[in-house]
């Protein structure tokens, strides 16, 4: 077993770092929506991650608190953002910023999350500070090409699995890989093992999402944190779906197609017959065959570096760890 | 006169390497709005701005391109999220982004496009590059607040004339202001020249919000750029208006607050009336002191910098024809 303990002493440090550094300060309407959706929680796998790398590369981890907080201010950037263009009322089981003020406030105090976490990086020095900026550049570039990835697939039919691969990539994975990647700079880590790094954190996020998706309508409605069957309910074009669509024969495949083109107000006959073609038709065990090649993929990554077995065998632990959970 | 062929010879390096960096690319849907925006056109005063200043400083005015590009690019993000907040059907002439596609479409490529600005900056050595870097994020923040402040006025029946100073100044004139300094620091000036061209700029910037204002009530028709009377139309709270409340006695007061209270189909009788009680109530001379105050704090930060008279007074003579504009 990894040690967890340290897990929670990264988070809390982090967390207290968090809360030191994003204040209520003036205009508050443009800063209250900061504060209120960092403060709803979530799991801070990124922040945790870059501490995690600093420290097993051998750096003190309190000096990646700022590049920690960067990564998260920046990710929920991303989610007020997306739940604008989502629509979407809830984010961690509480009202989103535009639904609880309004989309302007919602644009405008993303964008003040944005530049404020790019100032996070400032306390570097400047030779560290540019590998870190162009980087979170970078990533976040990607990130946004992501999302238009994701919106423009809405109202595609004709996405290809490497497409979508290609969309989550971006949207999720080059985040994990490069809060780990920053970590790894902090820790001092030579350029290859900083590039290894990132392709551990970006096929790990690889398989995170895919497991994420196949979670989504498979997962134990007790312990899954959202709705089972969300994205069937809102025809989102997932692994799964777009597996499903390769393998099943004519019939069944207008079936699918049928039942993504609608939303009935009882979605649970419809959940369980998409569920049901999933599973036949094969897309199910094409995605744990995927999620387990991204894993591999990672862990592969992982054997490049120079690191000591112990310090290896937590990247790896945590990544078991991760694809093993069922939330 | 100042030497316009300078200022078309950076405006057409700028249009050029703008044109060479700004390209469509994948995905299009997230790129296709930005080349839109920046190939409407305006004056490119800022990016114009920042060459003028690295070459007066003595440095070679190409070599601040990226810089110029990374302030246009941001101003153009900064218009692009503003038109979503303001609802606002033109820029320019020329349809709006969140018109012309979407609101999302705004939200996302306005995205890309401060992250894009920043990531122009990574041409430069990282010492260059962690000061514009940071006198860069700190300039948008402050964009960021301005815009909140101007939200803020809209719902407030007690600004205060320098509440309103101060977020002119974020909203507009720190941009201005930065421009030159990121100019400054890449033409090698002293610190204590580029935190003096700040002042210039800054208070060059808010002379110039502050001659907006006067222009929007009674520029000329056929050479004003924008609808005149269209601040009064909108109800909105300038330095005439606010000024205007402050002096005028109890009865024209009651008048102009019901004025801007009402939005009349036709309103070239409201227009006229308030340009009356502006005028009358010494709002409008008060509006010229303060520009003229403003315009000559501009030229005392000005007179403190190390340079040739010559190359001060190339500025100085940009500053008086920005003011004697009437457009």
């Amino acid at each position: 077993m990894m040690n967890l303990e340290s897990v929670d002493r990264y988070r809390s440090a982090f967390i207290f770092h968090l809360e030191n550094k994003v204040k209520l300060r003036e205009p508050q309407n443009l800063y209250e929506p900061m504060v209120y959706i960092l403060g709803l929680g979530g799991k801070r796998l990124r922040p945790v991650l870059t501490l995690m790398t600093t420290d097993l590369f051998g750096g003190n981890f309190e000096d990646a608190l700022d590049a920690a907080l960067t990564v998260e201010v920046f990710h929920n950037f991303s989610l007020v953002h997306d739940d604008i263009m989502d629509d979407a009322p809830l984010r961690r089981g509480q009202t989103t910023v535009h639904e609880k003020w309004d989309v302007n406030t919602g644009i405008l105090s993303g964008d003040a999350m944005l530049i404020n976490s790019y100032q996070f990086l400032e306390n570097y020095p400047s030779d560290i500070f540019k590998k870190l900026t162009s980087l979170f550049s970078k990533t976040a570039i990607e990130v946004c090409e992501g999302q238009q990835y994701d919106i423009d697939f809405e109202s595609r039919d004709d996405v290809t699995i490497p497409e979508y691969l290609k969309m989550i990539e971006c949207k999720t994975a080059v985040l994990v890989a490069a809060a780990m990647k920053m970590g790894a700079v902090i820790g001092k880590a030579s350029e290859d093992d900083t590039n290894a790094i990132y392709e551990f954190g970006k096929n790990l996020g690889i398989a995170f999402q895919l497991q994420d998706d196949y979670l989504d309508a498979f997962g134990d409605p007790k312990t899954f944190g959202k709705q089972v069957g969300g994205d069937i309910i809102e025809n989102k074009k997932t692994f799964l779906y777009l597996k499903a669509l390769e393998f099943t024969k004519q019939s069944e495949r207008e079936n699918l197609l049928h039942l993504y083109s609608i939303k009935p107000e009882n979605p649970e006959g419809k959940i369980n017959t998409v569920k049901s073609i999933f599973e036949e038709s094969g897309a199910v065990d094409a995605a744990k065959a995927e999620i387990n090649n991204y894993t591999k993929k990672a862990f592969s990554a992982l054997d490049t570096i120079h690191l000591s077995e112990p310090n290896k065998r937590v990247f790896k632990e945590f990544g078991q760890n991760l694809m093993n959970r069922t939330v």
